[in-house]
């Protein structure tokens, strides 16, 4: 009898700590998504096909389809597809030898994007060699990549070629990009941001849900580049996220994405730094609101709730997107008009300036006298002052994720672009470089 | 008896006519506040003696008096009189040849005004002759200065010296320079903000009261300037009160306070336009704020709640100014700073590009063999550039009453000042005035 008790008691405190662990590891997740009904259907894990989530979660779904026709245009930006180099001139110079010279078209709605990138100019997938347009470039485009990334590995996938990668890929962005499929929790999929995070110590399973739903857009919407032969997907968040640390970072590693044509600077593109611009302490950030808040505001389908997959700009859905805190919804748009009217004015004075170093750096680099020490520190700063540049114009807010940022920043690239001129004037002696408003002075080659 | 009822009938209808314009003026003025317990003491219109008001108003005048003693800092600025002059050694260059070279402590709380602007070095009032420093300079200084602006005329006070005037003021800043003391409703007692806003088309006597709570603080935290030999003061807002149209005013007047010394530049001192700054489109300002709002928040002494009078930094009271729309203060404590942050750094690298641009300057006014058409280009585009820089740092918010306006302000002012110091080094052929840093090159002549 003591012994079958000994048994019973032994048996009991195993099972107790059993049990007791399990509540300890499911308390270390995040908390789960609660639903309020049993799925219809079960989906598998990575399931590419948004459509057979869209049974279990049909409202979503339903918004998600909207992006493909949601291209409204809003006064700085918006969902259609007009050209960048239409409307800025000034860009056609800035991107000069390098293929976002050629085609730059603003995005449309996440469900165009495989279509998309397959039409692009940029990309030349027609050239004799089209290899050289890596597999990378899916990166940000499509469903199926969870789990091919999962199969094969991103070094793996990386290494392959474009064309090569085309018949693995036929759905664009959708549930699997930013949801596990059995718990529906946002999670990181895209490697290259949980290695990023975890070289700066973070782990992304800790983060709560209000966090996960900025952090999932940093999926895509952040600052890379391809890495060595392999074309490894690289965040540059080695230092940090902010625009100084990537600045560092990309001194140091040496990277250039191509050379200016004549004037011989090495120069990097900057992507969509969405993330970084907007957690580096924003207003919005600062104050605890997420990317989805705006983006994807709480809307009602009759009795049920929903965060909208309607993805765009907030402009479009004020009262949704900006009602929840601002009650004079009228004041919020003639604010961010104002807004965003100060940064795209400010950015075209930092383009011109950019324009006169570059006209003065031609004029020096031919030159076979020229200083090449000064010349060389007037390349750098013309790289700086573009990359600078481009991290404001190439994120998609026209600065109002973080304005006193994308003010500060023009502010120093122009200052920076300024000083590359006067570096090109000073490597061949010849203050006839000093020429400002060049832009004008030359009909922009189209 | 008919007659007698005609008789009547008439005197009726007078008696109705004049009660019925009565109202209708009455209706027609802004709404007279309301008190809830009738004055103890009636106050002579215009009454100096804010002591004598404080009978009626106790909350109002006691926290009046906090202003003597609420000299405490904050980061970036705050009540206490440091020198600016050794905070930022750059303005000791760019202030060379003007007594703000000389002196230029940060202001202290209202109550202080008078002794602090009687000492003051700037004013030289032991001069041979000191009648150089006109009246005027009382002029946002003492409670006094509405009954003799009502007695004298403005241009007769202007017209008097500084010490002439002297023995007719005994008051600093008081109830009487913003409020009418039969009504205790806000007005506008300074000429020149009443000249300025009717040169403009508006009449301030329908205002509402909510805007009447910034307006009244224009009566003297605006940009101004003595105009004329009668030094009389005026506000540069006939084009507007936005800094290009304040810029353009200028230019077309060919004002100029000082000449830089060596550079020959005609230079032009911002004051403290805090109301422009403010109005020009600020989110706090879009939002309804009134200055009023942050700086004199409403308290409580028991069951009285009152606008306290102790006016100085929001970040002192965050609770009762923020607290009042933000529930996170601390976060919005946070915020400031940043912010905050990013516009001392961006001023500071502008105030660089200035001193680069008079380095370059004072070397080629040297030169006899200068272009003078190029040289003056130069000067024109310094004396723009400072004024900008100028109108963000005499500011006193350290550009938060506006931060996208003050970066914007001061990303153009230093792009001017590279092309101020690029023409400079044109006008005499000389690339050896391009260099940069010169700040750092050289002690500041303290």
């Amino acid at each position: 009898m003591k012994r079958y008790t000994t048994v019973f008691l032994v048996g009991l405190v195993v099972l107790l700590a059993v049990v007791l662990a399990g509540v300890l590891v499911y308390m270390k997740n995040q908390p789960v998504q609660q639903r309020a009904v049993a799925p219809i259907v079960e989906i598998a894990p990575m399931e590419p096909d948004s459509s057979k989530w869209g049974i279990n979660f049909p409202n979503q779904w339903a918004s998600l389809l909207k992006t493909e026709t949601n291209n409204i245009d809003t006064t700085y930006g918006g969902s259609s597809q007009f050209s960048w180099l239409e409307r800025d001139p000034r860009q056609v110079i800035l991107f000069a030898g390098y293929p976002f010279s050629k085609d730059y078209n603003d995005d449309r709605g996440h469900m165009n994007m495989l279509e998309d990138v397959r039409a692009t100019k940029r990309l030349n997938l027609n050239d004799e060699d089209p290899k050289h347009t890596p597999a990378t470039c899916y990166s940000c485009k499509s469903a199926n990549n969870p789990a091919l990334w999962d199969e094969m590995g991103m070094e793996a996938y990386d290494a392959m070629s474009f064309n090569e990668m085309t018949p693995n890929i036929h759905e664009p962005i959708g549930c699997a990009n930013c949801h596990e499929a059995s718990s529906m929790r946002l999670i990181v999929t895209n490697p290259a941001l949980d290695e990023a995070l975890k070289a700066q110590g973070k782990d992304w399973t800790t983060f709560t849900r209000q966090e996960m739903r900025t952090v999932v857009c940093a999926n895509c919407h952040v600052e890379y580049y391809f890495q060595g032969a392999g074309k490894y997907l690289t965040f540059p968040w080695a230092k940090g996220t902010q625009i100084d640390q990537i600045v560092e970072y990309y001194e140091e590693s040496g990277f250039k994405d191509w050379e200016y044509p004549e004037t011989g600077t090495p120069m990097l593109k900057a992507q969509h730094p969405e993330f970084e611009f907007f957690t580096a302490g924003s207003t919005h950030y600062n104050a605890g609101v997420s990317c989805a808040d705006c983006h994807m505001p709480y809307v009602r389908d009759g009795a049920s709730k929903y965060s909208s997959h309607d993805v765009k700009s907030p402009l479009l859905t004020v009262e949704q997107s900006c009602g929840t805190c601002h009650t004079d919804t009228e004041a919020v748009v003639r604010r961010v008009n104002t807004i965003q009217e100060q940064i795209a004015t400010t950015k075209q004075d930092t383009e011109d300036a950019i324009i006169d170093a570059i006209t003065a750096l031609k004029a020096a680099a031919a030159n076979p006298d020229a200083d090449q020490a000064l010349l060389d520190q007037a390349r750098n700063l013309h790289r700086k002052a573009q990359y600078m540049w481009d991290f404001v114009s190439a994120e998609n807010s026209t600065g109002f994720h973080n304005p006193e940022y994308a003010l500060k920043i023009l502010a120093e690239s122009t200052n920076l672009a300024r000083q590359a001129q006067m570096l090109a004037a000073q490597s061949v002696n010849d203050p006839g470089l000093l020429a400002t408003g060049t832009y004008y002075k030359t009909a922009p080659a189209q």
